[in-house]
């Protein structure tokens, strides 16, 4: 089977914005390199700072999915494997904006309240693709500051198992709205297959996000995104991740959601003691003693419908223990081999 | 008022179990050097992998404190900087046990539930002095690991309000046991005081411990340290800390406690988001805006009374805004000053 | 238009599992009596003490649901009123069910640890029709005792907005798996229509059920159902309720769900303060003032994905102030008229 | 030993605000009567709708207490078995305060944000003796509702373990800020015995309070207090209560304290739980599935430091089995004995 590399750009009527019951845009082979546009979390009608929330956005076009893409010979308990080849941000600036009951300081209608919104604001950030940075300005004084750009994708993720669909807005077992800083170029996304075809999709690129995503939402851009998607066939994966899973060169980790937090925590804490059992023969005790004196365990978002926690470990510290046959760094090797994407 | 340079190592019946209710063991002028000698979380009572948690330890007397140090002049609103100029190991081992109901992935007095508690387990660390290291040896197997050894206190705090005393199991607005790695030498730690003298005391060694403290102890050892404890007086603390904060020479942070965890979060975003409003002159919603973007957000624990988290912000991101006027390089300044420590 | 009285006993292959997503089995006028049987939340493959869960059920196929049914001219808005007529048990015996990693003192897949699960036990409550009791008999010993039956409908909802589509397992603003025991024979729930046609369904009867609902499964029965639907417009309900309501002749009640619980017993209560302002011509500060001494809040369950609360107010103690004009009286005096139903 | 009929009204220098940590105003022989009197839990210092609580308070003296009372020869271990004889109103009004960043639908301390406070309003409500009503009147217009007093008492505790010393504002395993309208006369509540003398206090009156306490304060105001104080001694008291129980004619109780909520909830179950097992001799998952189907869950408070939640069981449902050796049927005998009580 020939290994494909396609190219995909949809049109405004081509977005899903769920996972699960969409109809798949294309259908791919294991092994193929996407080349994909992905819009803005506000489905582009956010432009300037005078765009505030309210009043641009549509509550039922946020988070645009690129796909969802049908992944041939994909099976519930196979794994999809999809390295992030290159995320490049699509357009000279990004937005960030303060929405009236949403974001982690303030009530929400998960955790409601009687006291007033904050007010609104939309903060444009111009990014200088030269210095690869996001710009800063405050709205009340003169502050600026130029930080770097490091950009992400919000959402990736695969159809639900249980003939459930959830909105894009939503992180859990399946992938979906995680919204962590290390969604970005050089990682490999591990994904349990629920459905036949995994409907993969991605979108809600950022161009910069802090961990827990406080106010709701990062510096949202379009984004250019290169991926390489495989498939780990049951077969090979009696490990297949009851939660999402990243690796890079440096770490292994695991992604839990819900609430409250801790269980999100808890959730992400589980899969890696489980993970570590497996690739290093300890048993459940030993790997969650040795987790705990190794583990990094920064938030991802606190501001989502569910909150997600990552469980990172530093495969430095460890032997050596290949994940998936070593599939991360053979696909990372293709990635290299691709050499400078031009979009 | 000549600053001093006191060496304290307590004896067996003069620690202290709370934060707040017991005597000071010394009084000491701000700016004051204090060398002194921390037991282990256990009290000195785990010393083999056979001594099991249950039958081992006395409930009543764990993290024992080293002080209360009554601080002279120190006054509630006024803010205690506590330089951690040195944490050494004391013993050539430390120990992690597993601790019946007790821990982030099993039922607590607090998250109750029916189910039996997980295998008792005691660990002991070899502590290399030479490599720096801790080796980690698997109970069901050969597995072994030599993992970098990284002193921190688990506990430090002060006095509470309100008449209160607290065990020193518990982490809150007063510090205590905060469990966090980023206790470690090199930071500067900032404590609004409560109670006039501020009763000052430190514990919970670590030689090592993994974001979240995920089975609930660390790698628990006794250890020698020296500090440097400063005041800044009411008059110049208008910006007095709600919550514990934290400065090392690339970050600044502060530390939520609270249930659920999500509680604690929010606890160090808002005092985060007014700190950065007063060092760069932001007004809030600019502040937590831009901390949306820069936010690094490690947990401390999800296994104590109260969960601790960390918000960081990378310094080095932003224009220079001297702390207190500059204090923490003060301090780091003073304790190069002192050459290497003996003990 | 007249009214319709329908009976409809689903075909095995005729069940939905989900809110949302299933093809609607009927449509019927608003008005209509609907005569229904539900199969009980094991789809019926529980029928004795030795039918332990783990074994015994289909983890696909819990929660059946009789729906959905299409609402003529229902469309998103509008509220849907349905008022309980008579709820029946269909078999002599119910049963309940411990199943492993399932329910409120034991971890879940939303709250996970390592602990071992607690023990699976099925337990077979003879239903007596003569004395309307269910009879509890220990498995550990000879203790029994009958228990006063109270029938009550675990899962009531309809579909929810954003293109999803949910489990039968999940309560949520669409209704769903409140579990609470107020659903019981004389009560009348509201829910806000999401899509058009509103797609009504019910099922998990319960012929009995702890507040809580704690180990997770309630006395589960096969049950007779006969209902009211009835539609009020949009124009009529600019009212519409955010979370569902129920009314019977003596409280008005709203019910909210989340994690943590706190996050239901919020929503509960901010959908009550809102609704006795509007009722009694309160300010919201008022309101929430008044409620405050007057709320009554028992729990629904701490077992399903989202949790459920109650907030219920004693109409009795305030001035009459009928509800979309005296709609649950109207009701109540329909089902009185349709005299002992027979089934 | 004879029984003692003691009377005492604390001077305004006599309160105490914590539990632990207070001198005992008298000593008691178990078995004696106590006529008290309780001042509100402003301090008296809210008379009037202009007394807003963030001027008129005093943080530090909130929820006065009456006592602690040393009961001699209480040690930790034993149960101390308070019987509430009359709750009766002190003055003829009481006041609600809506106080900033306090309550169960606003951010607080513990729940951190960034929005405004709600305002603030002071409510007075007449008490009526003759008919027993409190007057609610809005602010915002005319509406006026008398409702039924039903006093009762927000904190009932002992002095905790661990050299703790808490505020009277917690509630936690040794009783304290419950806050529960079951807290009303005729209610026996039984607390574990903490420290020698067991240190016992009371305070906090409600003229009546919704379950919940919504907004953070209940019908607040002064109470004249009966009680009679008895003990039961480690021997008979091997089922000492990990948490508070209220026992009154018709049902047993268990008050459970902790954040998120579903921990209040899990340590009012655990611990009922094991009052049934050993009541009825059920093994604890007979106990655990005969709760399930039994348990009437009101909140207490979802206001206070910590929640509080009850798990009530109809003692008529099952059957007879004597608490403590029928104490409660015996405390109540002697309190009718006591005839009228006059102040």
């Amino acid at each position: 089977m020939t290994e494909q590399h396609i190219t995909f750009r949809p049109r405004p009527d081509q977005f899903a914005f769920t996972f699960g019951g969409a109809e798949p845009v294309l259908r791919v082979r294991p092994g193929s390199v996407l080349t994909l546009w992905s819009e803005d979390a506000y489905c582009g009608r956010i432009g300037s700072a005078q765009d505030l929330a309210s009043a641009a956005l549509n509550p039922g076009e946020l988070n645009p999915q690129t796909g969802p893409f049908w992944i041939e010979g994909a099976e519930p308990g196979d794994v999809l494997a999809v390295h992030l080849v290159d995320l490049t941000p699509a357009r000279s600036w990004g937005a960030s904006a303060l929405i009236p009951f949403f974001g982690g300081l303030t009530s929400t209608p998960q955790d409601a309240g009687l006291q007033a919104p904050l007010d609104e604001r939309t903060y444009i950030y111009e990014y200088d693709s030269t210095r690869h940075t996001v710009q800063f300005s405050a709205q009340a004084g003169d502050f600026t500051v130029a930080l770097p750009a490091d950009p992400m994708l919000g959402t990736v993720g695969v159809a639900p198992a249980q003939r459930e669909v959830r909105t894009s807005l939503v992180p859990d077992y399946f992938g979906g709205n995680m919204d962590t800083p290390e969604m970005r170029a050089g990682s490999t996304v591990y994904l349990r297959v629920n459905v036949e075809g995994a409907l993969f999709s991605l979108g809600d690129g950022h161009y910069r996000q802090g961990e827990g995503e406080s106010c709701g939402t990062a510096v949202e851009g379009a984004l250019n995104v290169t991926v390489i998607v495989d498939l780990i066939k049951g077969g090979e994966a009696a490990d297949a991740p009851a939660w999402p899973r990243l690796e890079n060169d440096t770490h292994v980790m695991t992604i839990g959601s819900g609430r409250p937090l801790e269980g999100a925590w808890k959730a992400s804490q589980v899969e890696m003691v489980g993970w570590l059992s497996r690739l290093h023969g300890l048993d459940l005790l030993d790997a969650y003693q040795l987790l705990s004196q190794i583990s990094e365990v920064p938030l991802a978002n606190v501001v989502d419908t569910n909150f997600s926690c990552l469980t990172k470990v530093d495969k430095r510290l460890l032997p050596s223990a290949p994940v998936f046959d070593g599939i991360h760094a053979d696909l990372a090797r293709r990635a290299a081999a691709l050499g400078t994407i031009s979009y």
